[in-house]
């Protein structure tokens, strides 16, 4: 699994006070307990603060890098923000995201197709939220032929982003994004399967068991990174428990070391 | 999903003590409490008499049928003994378990044609367990077949056990089992897939953690059945979250109902 560490966000409060305040320490920290807690990559998103975005995406990038060695992932639906934060980052950055809607698709292709990078695609259809599988799987499709056909792609370095709904709202839109996973990766072994956790547990009690049973199910129909809190050690024991059982931890070392590590406590 | 409740079982110590002084009041409590916690059906297993439970299976029959009014999973590969057991149990039985071993495949196929029941069916090969899902599936084609023409059985009255092994032994033998539980379940989805869960965790440490993934990994491959303990409040907080996930809960009713009662606690 990869894994892209999701606590430096500013619609998370300790986020948005430290961006606030310009106050590198916090953001440092809550970058290296990520990457001490197994993250493959560092979300950083300054999006609740809008028009200052464009200034703040690329100090978290700065700030961020001066003291963890990983890549980054970018995240922003604005394109001179993400532009900004590309031009500052060391190494190939993950870009979160692109999609099918028509101003977000052309205003990032130039980008995407300038820079070695990772990209996260949203499966949004032109103007609404996917419901089936089959919207996702559509979208999906379109997405990759654009990507790898106008912007010089490899599949390897797509992230399918399925868009998680609350099962509240519907009670088909978890296996929904469930089957749209298989679907697509059955359909690109070499495209990567991302997503988002808590959308799906909105308006229900319960919401971190639901969010962790939906990262093993996902990980059962092909997701393979997702967007988490590498520090919430349920989590990480849901992740650690279906990998083995999913055959993806060989002489199921990785369970045992976390066990003796205390980290199902 | 079909719960069969597994408490009472003499390979565990309370079960085996009530047996053993033929305490019906402890048995009929065992039976009641997985009613009452919504079990569907109460196995009841004697094998670790060996040479009584031609004697106690019937007595475990009558004893728990005087208090619960549900139909009961008969636990045994002993002709003799199922056959005295179906003789006094009211309703229409599960049977536990048939299998392509000759032997218990020709004195149990008499029995199962000339009565009404459930039947359990294990993907044992004729002389050996079951390696990989291919495996699997090859011995439930040859038990449906042999069933459905020799026995006169429904696709429906039949309940495929892919034999679950432990992941310590080979990490491959959970990816195994869901695969074939998918695989013989698309090929007959009239079938019913059943497994017991502890097996997979043997030799590690965590094992009730692992169950209970186990089961929701197994829920989405196709599993409609489960041996279990329907008293266990994590593992029913496992199987309630993954059938909502999985879009088998309307409304997400039973889940939020099971968190009101507190039943997640």
């Amino acid at each position: 699994m990869i894994i892209i560490g999701e606590l430096i966000n500013t619609s998370r409060k300790v986020a948005h006070e430290a961006v606030a305040k310009q106050d590198s320490g916090t953001i440092q920290e809550l970058a290296v307990r990520q990457v001490q807690a197994g993250a493959n990559y560092i979300d950083v998103n300054a999006g609740t603060f809008v028009e200052r975005e464009v200034e703040f995406l690329p100090w978290l990038v700065q700030t961020v890098q001066a003291v963890v060695d990983l890549p980054l992932c970018l995240d922003s639906p604005n394109p001179i923000a993400l532009e900004k934060a590309i031009a500052v980052h060391k190494g190939v950055p993950m870009i979160n995201s692109i999609s099918l809607e028509h101003d977000r698709l052309h205003a990032l292709l130039p980008l995407v197709s300038g820079h070695p990078c990772k990209l996260v695609a949203l499966c949004m259809q032109r103007t609404s939220m996917p419901n089936t599988a089959q919207d996702r799987i559509e979208a999906a499709d379109e997405l990759i032929s654009i990507l790898t056909t106008q912007a010089g792609m490899k599949l390897e370095d797509i992230y399918i982003d399925p868009l998680v709904q609350p099962v509240a709202v519907d009670v088909s839109m978890g296996k929904a994004v469930l089957d749209a996973i298989g679907g697509i990766k059955t359909k690109y072994p070499l495209v990567n399967m991302v997503c988002g956790l808590s959308n799906v547990s909105f308006g229900l009690p319960e919401r971190k068991r639901i969010n962790r049973m939906f990262l093993a199910l996902a990980m059962h129909s092909g997701l393979n990174a997702a967007i988490l809190d590498p520090t919430d050690m349920q989590l990480v024991a849901a992740m650690k428990t279906a990998a083995m059982l999913l055959g993806q931890d060989e002489y199921c070392s990785e369970f045992i070391e976390a066990y003796e590590k205390g980290q199902f406590n």
